[in-house]
């Protein structure tokens, strides 16, 4: 059975991208008063279908719809926060997933769940303006403390707990924002691909089994500069020239054979001074390691770090290295998984099981309380820019069978 | 003999360091309301020694010393603007160096000189704030006219005309700036050598024989962002792995075998987004390629653009390049070196006969009026950084042997 309406999806869709600002694309950031509007916007909506609806302390929202009996919650949402100029899909698609699951529920005379259902808006997911991903749903999993949030600053040196209590929430009561356990059965979210590999296979599920770990490192490569045109090649210690050397190790290390399912990559680069004569004095450049192998993982990034040595070494290029964030690699309970997979299959949905290379709140919550994800189709695959792209059609394919799981789920394990 | 005193030019060395915006370093830009006070410095030293000083629409200063006979004059000098956060030597030592000439010969009941002297402080040298380098020595030699003034801008948008207009000086009346080939005699620049050429071979002189010419081109990488984990590595268009390959290639053709004297630098990399959880999607890089042969300098460009356009193709990432800025070696006539050889030998100052990497304005007067150039060391061979160093005592032998050579030239030639 098809339940879930491509037109209303794309009207929700376009209607939380107009909450942004200025452009190209949507720019919506964690703790900000477009976060609260677009919150707002999900709130109303829940509110209208006649649902009880609450914020915590950590700005998550959560609409609950009774089930026909008194059992933990099943959950299921993702978040409305955006990277700068990032796209309209990226965490919007499982929280209008969620809208229009509880749209569904509450037209239909026919679709029961014993269960409560929780749909559930994280606040500030993207690590895009604090450095740590996933802050809602990590103070709902009680992984952090009041001093972290003001601890943790973003670039104009505004702290996490200064920019909540800008938006009116009061970061001293965010232990209150804690999901107690045995108030909760399982939790599933639906989120973009944000690869091609779905695209490319033709498919318009994926159900995901295993998250990536990340290790992040800020590499530091100090040369010295001085003027392009009186410097000889012989004798420079051009900190661009290793740094490429870098940016080219990254990518062989992870495309070689031993490294299936590697990913590293060198996002960000600056060079000092920057000027079109003056040799590079100094590279300050990110890397960024995933694996679903927390080994392999570590000796990669590892790896790379030599290779940045030794470049150095040979261009008397000193390097000075750090690690900013590691996260093991998560596997999601195959329980859930075999869910969500029958769930495709009764739909007619052709899926992959697929690891995420991002991380994501269901990996936080996972924490505390079993959780699933299931993927829908990036175009492109390309994502956290103004042309993510999932079509309506897509999107209402991944509500159905989110909406077919849910209720398996809430079936599932009472008697 | 030795005329020039450490002390004195430390002092002044000094003085005009602390004309500056914020450092580290000096800040001094072509243009600005603290460049013309640097003017004022030489102009009320050349005044205080009776010299007849004046300003020309450009913003050159120039103090005359007349000569004991009516001929065209003989000229020294260099700038006083700085590249931001810069040295305190660049340029400002040849201005220095003409202030001590001038207070040595004001000093001296021994010295005399034929020709009238003709001590230059040129204004708005460096290229890093207009883009074009240069500016009161191409105004002074008629290379520009007041339509380019208005057309070249800053990076605020600000022309040279209206900066211009900002500290006093009209640029519509520029062509009076000109300089009278038939007026001048020679022009002799000492400047810093902004390399290490003089301090690894230990000698205080550079005699300049040739100016390398300079290719500049933009390179624009344009590849597809995504998210870092999301994306496996197998079919990545990152731009910043290709921009990689560009900054090795530049690096390993002008070092190989076919290219001595070749210089090839990226000195400007900028990455967008430049995150760290997103595969750069676009580059922009800045190429520049010094020679002393022309051919030699242009095929250099062409081979490490083909080197781009390959490793993009291999990676599905577009180039586009263009060309921003391109002029041709320059030869300094023969009988000026072999007068500043010959003053060099008779003062005991070991010197090599080199080529300059940089460009200067001597380059440009050399188009209307012959010019030579001395170098003096720079440590480390560093420039348009805090760093740059002459120490005094190197500093004072490059003014002595200058000396020497313009009152050598002051007769060369009168009978």
């Amino acid at each position: 059975m098809k339940y879930a309406d491509p037109a209303r999806l794309a009207a929700l869709i376009d209607r939380l991208a107009t909450i942004s600002d200025a452009g190209p694309g949507v720019t919506r950031l964690a703790y900000t008063p477009l976060e609260r509007q677009a919150h707002e916007v999900f709130a109303d909506h829940m509110s209208a279908l006649g649902l009880k609806v609450w914020s915590d302390a950590a700005g998550n929202t959560i609409a609950e719809r009774q089930g026909s009996e008194d059992l933990p919650a099943l959950g299921t949402g993702s978040h409305l926060d955006s990277v700068p100029r990032g796209g309209r899909f990226d965490g919007i698609a499982g929280v209008v997933a969620a809208m229009e699951v509880a749209t569904i529920l509450a037209d239909s005379d026919d679709l029961h769940h014993r269960r409560p259902l929780r749909f559930v808006a994280f606040a500030a997911e993207e690590g895009a303006r604090f450095g740590l991903a996933c802050l809602g749903s990590r103070l709902a999993a009680g992984l952090n403390t009041p001093d972290d949030l003001e601890r943790l600053k973003d670039a104009d040196g505004v702290s996490v707990a200064e920019a909540m209590r800008g938006v009116g929430l009061d970061p001293a009561l965010t232990g209150e924002a804690r999901w107690d356990p045995q108030d909760w059965y399982a939790f599933v979210e639906l989120h973009v691909e944000q690869g091609d590999v779905l695209e490319r296979a033709g498919l318009p599920i994926g159900v995901v089994d295993t998250v990536s770990g990340s290790t992040r490192l800020r590499l530091d490569l100090i040369g010295r500069p001085s003027h392009t045109g009186a410097t000889p090649m012989a004798g420079r210690s051009d900190a661009l020239v290793a740094a490429a050397q870098v940016v080219l190790a990254a990518d062989a290390v992870a495309g070689d054979a031993r490294h299936r399912g590697t990913r590293a990559t060198v996002g960000e680069l600056r060079v000092s001074p920057g000027s079109v004569t003056t040799i590079p004095g100094q590279v300050s450049l990110s890397l960024d390691v995933r694996d679903v192998d927390s080994d392999r993982q570590r000796r990669t990034a590892a790896e790379i770090v030599r290779h940045a040595q030794a470049a150095g070494d040979d261009r008397g290029v000193r390097l000075d290295y750090r690690l900013i964030g590691d996260s093991s690699p998560v596997v999601l309970p195959l329980w859930i998984r075999d869910v969500l997979t029958a769930a495709a299959a009764s739909h007619g949905a052709a899926y992959r099981v697929m690891t995420s290379g991002a991380s994501h709140d269901a990996q936080i919550i996972n924490k505390i309380i079993p959780a699933g994800m299931l993927f829908v189709p990036s175009r492109s695959g390309v994502s956290h820019v103004p042309e993510e792209w999932t079509s309506p059609e897509e999107l209402a394919t991944g509500v159905d069978v989110l909406l077919s799981a849910l209720l398996r789920l809430s079936d599932e394990g009472t008697s």
